[in-house]
């Protein structure tokens, strides 16, 4: 195998340890729990939980993956702070959501060659990616695995030790 | 330029990205705020900073780049839980060696060529990797930055919002 398409499989198996991490927190949270903040004044758990489904959901229009399927987490999730918009989705939908887009996620990453890693996202035009290479697919990905630990560090604050 | 040193190029700079996150938060924090928790019974931040520094430390086997700088600290942030230790490093000291590990780390990787970086790292044997080659140093690699990212997204709940 060459050396690019094992990079490829280390970057994507990393993705997937993260991701199921948090598949697993999400998975055992009750509406109740769902309500539980990091840390005082801090986001809710549910917040948190829509806050990633979102970003996820962007990185399938960031690597020019296809079409989005969750832009309306934007707003709530994104765009305004926790406990601002007056109407949120409830746990069982964000959670269904969160699952779907990783999966559609992954099925697109999957299909990606290691050239195709390297290529553009969709935030950064022709003429600067010539001069900044680095932002590249892989870049995002990567960026966002951090953003996903970030998260889980927090969220697992809340579950027994 | 080729594909996979675009890519290594990649995951070194997300890792730049996590640790000067990281350091900007340690480098402001005092002795004091040093002693405080992530949440109420959690780590202390200065219990982080010796468990991330130690955790980077071991890299430099884990890697294979060289020997380590700072195996003392595996008891009390490693092996041991926050408190348990009879007596710690102070904090100017780890702040040091947090700067001194990654400095050591990142001169390290960056020397690695990008057949390297899919090699064993060192807890695998030879014979094993044959069977498992997703456990090379990168994969070493981008779980400790998923690692950091996690701490330091406890770290900053500690922060002014």
């Amino acid at each position: 195998m060459s050396v690019e398409v094992t990079m490829v499989q280390t970057v994507i198996a990393n993705w997937k340890l993260v991701v199921g991490r948090a598949d697993k927190l999400f998975a055992g949270l009750s509406d109740t729990e769902l309500e539980q903040e990091v840390a005082p004044g801090r986001n809710r758990l549910i917040y948190l939980l829509g806050h990633l489904t979102g970003a996820h959901d962007r990185m399938l229009a960031l690597l020019r993956l296809g079409e989005r399927l969750h832009p309306e987490l934007d707003e709530p999730f994104g765009k305004l702070p926790d406990r601002a918009a007056a109407e949120i989705p409830s746990g069982e939908t964000l959670k269904a959501a969160w699952l779907q887009v990783n999966a559609t996620l992954l099925a697109g990453v999957e299909k990606l060659t290691p050239a195709e890693w390297i290529e553009r996202h969709a935030d950064v035009s022709e003429e600067d990616f010539v001069k900044e290479p680095g932002r590249n697919r892989l870049a995002v990905f990567l960026s966002r695995t951090s953003h996903l630990s970030f998260h889980v560090g927090q969220i697992i604050l809340t579950r027994k030790k």
